[in-house]
């Protein structure tokens, strides 16, 4: 990804590292985030933050909520952290660069409450199906990270991801619901925070699919 | 519904009677609709076969498989009686006047391997959300009629009530599978009968969703 302003990202992306935001090495809080929340509130993560509107203004509606967000694209932790102290997230919000394969690796099982996935990369190729953030391997690696009564909350603008997801968590005995193939039309619009990128696509009047799932135990058919 | 040349399919409807193709009192074949047919081959049944061109193809192509088409509007069946011995329909075809929620009337428990539900009236209005054909109250009665390992096939190009119907089986516990917001550009395409609506519909354009589902034991969430 091209980011605009690469040295303004990489002195925010600093600042915030000494600001306690971000947080660089995940791995070492595996088991024991609440220990850094210094409370035993619910964790809830986004994977893919891009540039932290979501994550931001949930941490400011939620205080007694925990959030972290992870992003690959370490860069763009910087803006999340601008757009942070902007929003006035609380110490309740860190990020932290890393690749959601390896979220067993940043979190021990159940530690999570919910999941957050929003407009990720739909890697549209057949050979790339493995790379959609709910293709059955992932969806495993949620399974061992979430509650027994965690969930997730997904919304993309895009129909052939959407129509992916709904038919992979089918398949992996997911328990669906409030799903909308128009989330700004439909009856969970209230309180509904959009991303940047749900902004700019929702004003161009393309509609949001969102859906909420949780993992219910496999189970065999008769 | 008004019904141009209604003469004509009172003529036919009567003709198919006594052909046999029209069974007027369905209820008394409850858990022996076998004898009828004269084997025990399975019963897949279309609540709302409309003119019939759907369930009669079926019905040609899988003479193995047992059709039963109900359908509340009693003039239509001459037109189906019709379109079967158009298609060349054997008596693995037969077609009956009823209404859906007179299911468990009709057929005993576990009778029924498989339910087609094709363009049915999505009914808009909130207040009337329980007459569409995929509302618990429905639901209730599928899981009564469909055998352990039956399932449940349903298109529509009406997005509102394929929405509603996504979250009513979610909610039920149903296992949904092959799922799709525009059937004839999806992998499940080949193969896909028909029905007179939906070649219409769809040569303007406009997309068919469609998805199966299968009645799993309810469960409690932990």
């Amino acid at each position: 990804m091209r980011i605009r302003g690469r040295d303004k990202f990489l002195r925010q992306y600093h600042t915030y590292i000494e600001a306690g935001r971000i947080i660089q090495e995940a791995t070492k809080y595996k088991g024991r985030w609440h220990e850094l929340f210094g409370n035993d509130n619910p964790i809830y993560i986004e994977i893919g933050t891009g540039r932290g509107q979501f994550i931001s203004q949930h941490a400011v509606q939620n205080p007694g909520i925990n959030y972290i967000g992870i992003e690959l694209e370490y860069l763009l932790l910087g803006r999340v952290g601008h757009k942070a102290e902007m929003a006035g997230a609380g110490k309740n919000l860190v990020v932290t660069p890393a690749d959601a394969s390896r979220l067993n690796d940043i979190f021990a099982p159940g530690e999570v409450s919910r999941i957050y996935l929003n407009f990720s990369d739909p890697w549209p190729k057949n050979r790339h199906a493995s790379r959609r953030l709910t293709h059955e391997g992932f969806l495993k690696l949620y399974r061992e990270v979430l509650k027994p009564d965690g969930d997730l909350h997904f919304k993309t603008d895009n129909r052939p991801l959407f129509e992916f997801s709904l038919n992979s968590l089918a398949e992996d005995d997911w328990k669906l619901a409030k799903i909308t193939l128009d989330l700004h039309n439909s009856e969970w619009a209230e309180g509904n925070i959009m991303t940047e990128y749900e902004q700019k696509f929702s004003e161009q009047g393309v509609p949001i699919n969102r859906l909420e799932a949780r993992p219910l135990p496999k189970r065999t058919l008769p």
